[in-house]
């Protein structure tokens, strides 16, 4: 999504990181995605590389000028990236696909249980931000709006959003959406998951 | 310690996370230490904390200026907080002690011996950077080594780490041990963990 909206060409290439062949690891001893390379360069870990992109191309913005906003905008993406990450999308997401990907057994239902309970918390708390600010970390647009929509489209994905509980989620989602940048995101498929009808749908 | 290697002085304040109670949620929904207030302005996560006072105070200076060691601080703060932190910290510290503290029954053994496994893997990767780097994401003292040294010390409290595995890694953290930030926090205490006699002692 970083990369699209800073208009950078990048050629995808699938990894099957839970493999954990040695060519992957050399690249990436950490074990897992993404990993963008810039010519002999190999980085990895998202909000790092997001930080990256964002010094060396810094237009489009993605990240405000002033620090108490900036510090608002990495508050956030930490949020979804360890704590919506560990309570809701490891608990369905991983659970429903990855295990079945990886033939690791299935789902626990505890887990996938748990999850359901959580993001009706973290939509609650989405809407109640989303209340006070046009965007997640203030009024315009951020790396915390694309660390929340990565999450939320994986999980629309196999229909474990309720778009129907914050209609404020809803009006935010369909802006981040309408984007060019997440149009060519949303035609993405995982094989043997076809996505519902409504996933990529902009009136959903 | 940024605070301290910063020279910002703060009220340490002991928080029992764990208990979750009203007031600290009302600050801290993601519920978890640190929290740092600043004036009525209330900052969590470490790492966005971290970046918000190397901002608004540039130094002395615990950010490299040139984009791609910038990126490389970040990546490594990530594998700590993150990799290190999910393999070692939560498989040894929480189980030792946390678990004890919050009186949640005894030690995982299979955890502990996940921790015991990984924490040499972890050194022995230190130890190839520091190989090659004065310090461990170049050659200057960054928030990379601090996030290090946070979970190394919190393990050296509790003995469990191998100081002989690797010489490159007790250097470094021999340094690290000497600067005067670091001094008052090896002061600091556990009630009912006593620290081994090694633990702040820069002769270790």
């Amino acid at each position: 999504m970083c990369l699209a909206e800073k208009k950078l060409e990048v050629e995808l290439v699938e990894e099957r990181y839970w493999e954990k062949d040695a060519d992957f690891l050399r690249r990436n001893p950490a074990g897992k995605v993404p990993v963008l390379r810039i010519d002999d360069m190999i980085l990895t870990e998202s909000s790092a590389i997001c930080e990256y992109l964002e010094e060396i191309h810094p237009t489009p913005s993605l990240m405000p000028r002033d620090p108490q906003e900036r510090f608002e905008v990495r508050r956030l993406v930490s949020w979804f990236d360890d704590k919506f990450h560990d309570e809701v999308t490891s608990n369905l997401l991983y659970e429903r696909v990855n295990r079945k990907i990886q033939k690791a057994g299935y789902p626990d239902s505890g887990n996938v249980k748990a999850g359901a309970k959580a993001i009706k918390y973290h939509l609650d708390y989405m809407a109640w931000l989303l209340d006070r600010r046009r965007w997640l970390a203030g009024n315009e647009m951020t790396l915390a709006d694309f660390a929340a929509a990565a999450h939320l489209s994986s999980l629309d994905y196999i229909s474990d959003v309720d778009w129907n509980r914050q209609p404020g989620v809803k009006d935010w989602y369909a802006k981040i959406k309408s984007r060019p940048a997440f149009r060519s995101l949303l035609a993405d498929q995982v094989a043997g998951f076809p996505p519902p009808a409504h996933y990529a749908d902009l009136d959903f």
